[in-house]
């Protein structure tokens, strides 16, 4: 199976931010920016890969997985992303949570098949 | 705003298992059984609190927190876990991927409001 939502990654220790959020209702230029900031995130030193959800409701998740903790502190620094940030406190997020972790083990598991 | 889709947690460091999984077509028992997990596990010494959401595509992100390891290790060995961790296995996902990470930071922020 073609499992494009699911990132690809090395051997546990690696860092996850972990994004809840609920989204306010109207676009007001959500998605295009979204789209940016994960095609931006791809491109930064020690990004490992992303993996990003939202259900009917306006409530997601999204991981994103990078080799270090600088990695992510220069992400957070990135300037486009800042302004994309102040968005979100504004006008994209009715509330969010971020939390940094440090992945320590990790299983996989495809339906009938082997544990890769 | 009432925000019941957050988890409520004590300040870092804590332990997150965070769990994406693409779900197979149709119930098949599923939605009672995801319901009664998160009852199960909110019942566990060291539950923190959940955060769950699945997109209309079926893939969908999980992360439950818990205080330590060892409370874990003891959600992942009850027995009623166990059977739907066979049952996740064999019919209800296509795919997914299990991680374990220390939670060091967190922040908190509420639209139009202050940092919690």
């Amino acid at each position: 199976m073609d499992t494009p939502a699911f990132a690809r990654l090395p051997e546990p220790p690696y860092y996850a931010v972990i994004f809840s959020s609920q989204r306010t209702e109207g676009d007001d230029g959500y998605d295009a920016m979204a789209e940016r900031m994960v095609e931006l995130a791809a491109a930064q030193p020690g990004f490992l890969g992303i993996e990003s959800t939202r259900d009917t409701q306006g409530f997601g998740i999204t991981v994103a997985y990078f080799d270090t903790t600088e990695s992510i502190a220069a992400w957070k620094a990135n300037a486009e992303h800042r302004q994309a940030q102040a968005m979100g406190h504004r006008s994209w997020y009715e509330h969010f949570e971020l939390r940094i972790a440090r992945v320590e083990r990790a299983y996989s598991k495809t339906s009938r098949g082997q544990p890769r």
